[in-house]
């Protein structure tokens, strides 16, 4: 190759001298990071919000030092302009470091630090590198350290997604009550343990899956909303070294103002700065709603089972032929993708939780695991939602026959006749419809001892799916 | 042996006659799940309070039953009063079944329905197993399923013992405070990533410890407060089938008067009946109190290493001879069996995950491995933040000069100079420190260039432990 | 209560004074260990071959001792007399130390040192506590430290323990095979994803069950033998500080001929010292039994589903009424309670992961919750396994018409025209006889270009559960 | 954008019409999973060796098939070609779908089919589409199913991935053990429980870093070669239905010559359709190294804490300045990554257990999520271990006085008298030198009743490396 060397440009930091791709806003430390950190092959521009949060953080920052006097205020506007237009969306491809770091996110600070700086100067008309003139670490970083600003951002990156989890959760839990109310005349047999328990209808099953999620769209709100405590002024351990004694105050008071949410600074910013709290809760959360979702497409699967060996009581809609070699077989694919997305996340969680667990003394140093699982969770499982939703909720249709017959065909109206007649002839009778292979109501009609009044009570399952026994005294 | 077979009675149920030891309260199902689950070797009296939440159900049950006139209340009375019993602790030993078991919990509640109907029996001054007077299932499980009694007492045995929970981890965070307060004189070095960073003290670092406990003290309150909500009244699959149309507001009603606590219904019992998301996610709030105190261990054992060879900042009371072999060492025995425990509630929250996962259409059939996880690391944790209060915290002392020294020794006040003279010139002088072997004072000595004023700003360390940057432009 | 002072005995240690019950063999690090650790409720005595196996390796270090001259032989003697009570499970009584314990398992060390001193003195005619005589330490433990003896113990407990869950593994696989050969006949439906796929018998189905187990009966065999290396001689920290040059060749010789194992020295004794790979290893083993266990369980409750809602090709043998509120009702609580088991092996692992990457520097400090981890694991597996056996499988039933219906209502032979007609024509009748609810044989009588050939192809299901397809240019 | 129309062509498969980017060899049914799976931002392109192993499965299909004469020969011969381009790496691009799918890996298996389909007219001359002429089911799918094609793809995958982790982790054990030469002879304190122990060298310590690190090359390529036995030919479920007779030898044996690996049939086909346990297990094997690594840079880290407030004993690489706000701060980055790295491996290994566990009757659907798991695993930790030997390992220097100066002032050499004058006499002396701040040596000294003997066999601490005692005896 004849690629020029006029290509790189050379940077020095305490290190030594670092080439850099001339064009690159990015600089030394970056390039360093690059070149340490060649892990997973996933850069840190996968996930725009925490890009976007960085930027959030950088531009708070330079108004809180330039309305305290520490940063001339020409500066402040060349680094907030800078800012403004990474949180449009440009410059991603800027940010290529790896979302595996040592340096507790150092690397990524430097690195959103030195495109400000670059980016900055070009505006100002100068070349990359003059850092006496904008400097990535006594103008860009000025009173932050990576210890508070890198948390901070990744705060703000899961605030900035989650929303658009609850908004899915929130859809697909409406999409399920619309199919409640849809089957909610469909008559059909509980089960449990896999075994045929009681009468209930398909919409009271369609219903309860809505109610759960619901609840993790409240509780994601609770649990989501302590992200909004940061530790932005702590700088190094959280005592607030090179920091003034107001800008603490001022920054935070400008991260609300610019991002629109209601952050407010921990209480103690030495614990804030270490503790990694927030993220294990949060992910524990994650993937408790992980867990219901899995639950909610395995029942799917269960149901749909058959169409001629199985439960065969709904149908998915067919996306995508289900076999290179059985011809005619439709699978339950998206479901199945959302069960994998959900072993997923619980497996992240685990990740979050070593991670917290590793924190020694001031500092958590694998904050960047933390974060990359914790956002991708947030992505993966919106996805899935949607797709859950879209591809598959919204197209199921009952077979209200099959329903009906299993209903039938099963002892699950005895169970009502215990109150009656007791627990043991109720199980007599039971097991006398199962070797017969005879209805429960036929047998019924075949022991005249037994009131006519007994078989009324049982002719309308609907009655049994409430609760209907009357006052006994009255 | 000549072990009479007098010591024996033979009762039957709907699968056939059984063994039961002639003196046991309990009856034919407890003996057929003694025989079916001999599996781990810890019985469920292993959790009095969980035995306690059964009685307490039971009880609740009976009272509503009798108010709506489906149960005499001569009966009720005799049913109240075996509760009343077990309520005091009585009885322990009628509960010997495994707390691994099938059947979703049915063993653990005809476990308690006979031991209620046999000592009822007792009392009534009837033998043991004239079910017709007094029955385990019509009477003493009258308008009850396993599918409402079991996941009701497991929650309230939660709620039993997590206030034990929080009255340790408070009076653990009070003696951090308390030690504190008593270290808050103490100048030391604070540490990133284990290399010497800036400068705080020692009381800095243990109210860090405090302040991250009584957050979790306030969230397992929250979070252990869903477990208020009920699916008494729900029977087997929510639907209520079997009960008054009164019975489940009477029957909550009347728990939670007996038990002291805001006890409600879920509002969809359907779902409730199979949800187990209120386990999910306070197994995952106990696994963020167990990283915190594992953490916090982790960082007792490195600040009290040593004593020669280590840190030796801190001193933890010796409580043992530390080495069979090694004569005088003594160990930070306590900080690890802490993360012991620790480790334990994590693999016991994965156990949790899994159970929770595994349930299918109209019930979880996996509670019981759910309650045991989750008794046990209640138990657990409690038991060690007592421990790691009285038996080491409590007794922790300082050296106050040797985290003088090591602050003394490095580069940590470098930092502070960056505001004025940039953060390539510190890091050259901090380079110039590590080098030559001297402290950061003697080295700013020598630099005539650099101001007296510089060299002031960074005598006093306890000056660096807050913000106190002046205002630059006043 | 009036129990007398002199039920306690006083004994000091480099500590201070303990108190001790005056009967206990054990000695005042016992009663520490005892007082220290108040955490789990279960003893280290619940594992009866961990106990066996500490006095194993007390007894190869005497004789190693007292060949080498170290000991002299009376002493050695009754050192071995007391190891040789407790092997045959004497004493057990003597070890209620909990399970969880810091220290790295110096207190169970000085627990079995103690047993032995104390009663070696009683054999010796001499009083508790005369350690002049027999010394817990200088002679019990010579040339031992916690750090060689503990980790030996554990990995010969498991040696000890995990032949019993290969031997339930095993009977269990028989037992399938059993099953699979007498269910050889049974013609039935193929299921991939739930659906309908193609045709197999009942007994390839339980046939692949026993294949799949006696898999791991080899792989537990052959990572389980990598507990056969021990670090035993290595003392404190695998330098073999105080140790005759010959004391671990013969030790380790003696204890291979005093438990009859191939034990060997491990190869670098300071690695060993802090090694826990083999139980990471072993311990994920175990869980991918139980992860076949659970997905075996899980099968055996689809195929046993219904009875008249579910599957129904099955049936499992009923042990106990399935539920207190629904009379008849029979449900599979032995796989139930293998899933729930199989969850806790899951949860343990993480337990064991976490405990073995705590390790720091030369030990593992986190030994002990390993050790209870794995040992419970293997209880917990090996009573699980052979109740399932004994429980279940042995008495499962087929239902063979149920199997046959299945299948000839699903288009499951239509993959096997494809060969002849290709995929499209295939998915075309497929889609046929679902719209239609015909069998697929009705479809393909109603179209006479397909050739009688093909009907015939199709005709003998069985013929479809191997290869068949003849070579096409033969 | 006036991107025309004619850049997308329109195929159908039997879901109905499909839009296909026009120039894209891949077909209607890749297109459908693209849709359908919009989940993870990862395509499986992303692991070349999948994709390459997708091709040689296919490759031997069509081989065995010719050989067979099920398939003619200038059919396989167009096959073999695309297949041997996409051997060479070529058409990466044109596997797009998602890691994360539904459907048991079908989409990925019909991409390949499409691929070679269409690249292969291609070549024939004939547009795309035309699958009369060369057919993605009836051709090149010929013999086979995604559940038998699928399941040994990934195997042979991880076989062609794996051998990169045992060269880099061979390769950091040789430059470990190069270190251990080099720091032979420096001596140094040993700890255990983060406390003062016994003597050893540095050389020792790294010695077992090596030691441990070559276990788990042996281990990984034992526990690999499993994944050499395939289920290719037993089709949809492992019966081998729609296969010649023949096939599953031959294209067993084509596979084998084709890719160079002793690949060999499973015993039991049908277990090997749904049977993961080798992931599970390789998987588990991976945790372990995992934990190894971790546990080997925790040392790493905390031998070079400091360099004023920590153990300083050796120097790591500074790879990159170490703080944005504190100057010449040098952290350990890359003992940090590979931290992290090592518990996303063991959150991975969960996900994989969960997938594992979740197989059904005939099949696991979850295997794409074990694949994406297992893989990018082997990507971070080959990644993560080259890193950690060429930017840290090789540059580690040590501080031969810090170590030496450790040991001399500890009690480390009390341990070495305990065979002369006992543990409470020793333990005393340690006391003493503990107390007064003097050295051991100047403590023995003070005691003349001490014999001069005694202060000579604790002279030369390398004599207290290994073990040294004399006989007593002789």
């Amino acid at each position: 190759m004849t690629s020029a060397p006029q290509l790189e440009r050379i940077e020095r930091d305490s290190i030594g001298p670092v080439n850099i791709p001339a064009a690159a806003y990015y600089g030394p430390q970056t390039a360093r990071g690059i070149a340490n950190f060649p892990i997973s092959g996933i850069a840190i521009s996968h996930f725009p919000n925490f890009i976007r949060s960085l930027a959030y953080v950088k531009m708070a920052a330079a108004r809180a030092n330039a309305r305290l006097g520490d940063l001339d205020s020409a500066t402040a506007d060349v680094i907030c302009q800078v800012c403004e237009e990474i949180i449009a969306g440009k410059h991603l491809a800027e940010f290529p470091l790896d979302v595996f770091q040592g340096g507790a996110g150092t690397s990524t600070n430097m690195n959103i630090n030195e495109v400000i700086a670059n980016r900055g100067l070009e505006i100002m008309g100068r070349p990359r590198g003059r850092y006496d003139e904008l400097h990535p670490n006594n103008d860009v970083n000025l009173a932050q350290s990576t210890n508070d600003v890198y948390p901070t951002a990744i705060r703000l990156a899961i605030l900035l997604s989650h929303g658009g989890l609850q908004r899915a959760l929130d859809q697909l839990a409406s999409e399920l009550e619309a199919k409640a109310e849809q089957f909610a005349g469909i008559i059909k047999l509980g089960r449990t343990q896999l075994q045929d328990a009681v009468p209930m209808t398909l919409g009271q099953e369609f219903q309860a899956f809505a109610t759960t999620l619901r609840e993790d769209v409240a509780r994601l709100g609770e649990i989501g909303a302590f992200f909004q405590e940061v530790n932005l002024g702590g700088t190094a351990i959280g005592t607030g070294i090179n920091t003034n004694a107001d800008y603490q105050v001022e920054a935070v008071a400008e991260l609300r103002a610019i991002c629109g949410l209601p952050i407010v600074a921990a209480g103690n910013l030495i614990e804030a700065c270490w503790d990694t709290g927030a993220f294990v809760l949060f992910s524990g959360m994650l993937k408790r709603t992980a867990t219901k979702l899995s639950k909610i497409c395995n029942d799917l699967r269960l149901l749909s089972s058959g169409p001629r060996g199985g439960l065969n009581e709904i149908n998915l809609p067919a996306l995508q032929p289900g076999s290179s070699i059985m011809p005619g077989k439709v699978n339950p694919v998206v479901p199945e993708v959302v069960n994998q997305v959900a072993f997923q996340i619980i497996g992240y969680d685990l990740t979050v939780t070593l991670a917290s667990e590793a924190g020694q003394l001031q500092l958590n140093v694998m904050e960047p695991v933390i974060a990359y699982n914790i956002l991708h969770s947030l992505e993966l499982l919106t996805n899935a939602v949607d797709v859950l939703r879209t591809k598959c909720v919204t197209g199921i249709t009952a077979n209200a026959e099959t329903c009906r017959k299993h209903l039938e065909a099963s002892t699950a109206v005895a169970t009502a006749l215990t109150p009656s007649i007791g627990y043991e002839r109720s199980a007599e009778l039971a097991k006398e419809v199962l070797a017969s292979g005879k209805t429960i109501r036929e047998v019924l009609a075949e022991h005249p001892d037994l009131s006519e009044d007994l078989l009324a009570q049982t002719a309308d399952p609907h009655m049994l799916t409430r609760p209907t026994r009357s006052r006994a005294a009255s």
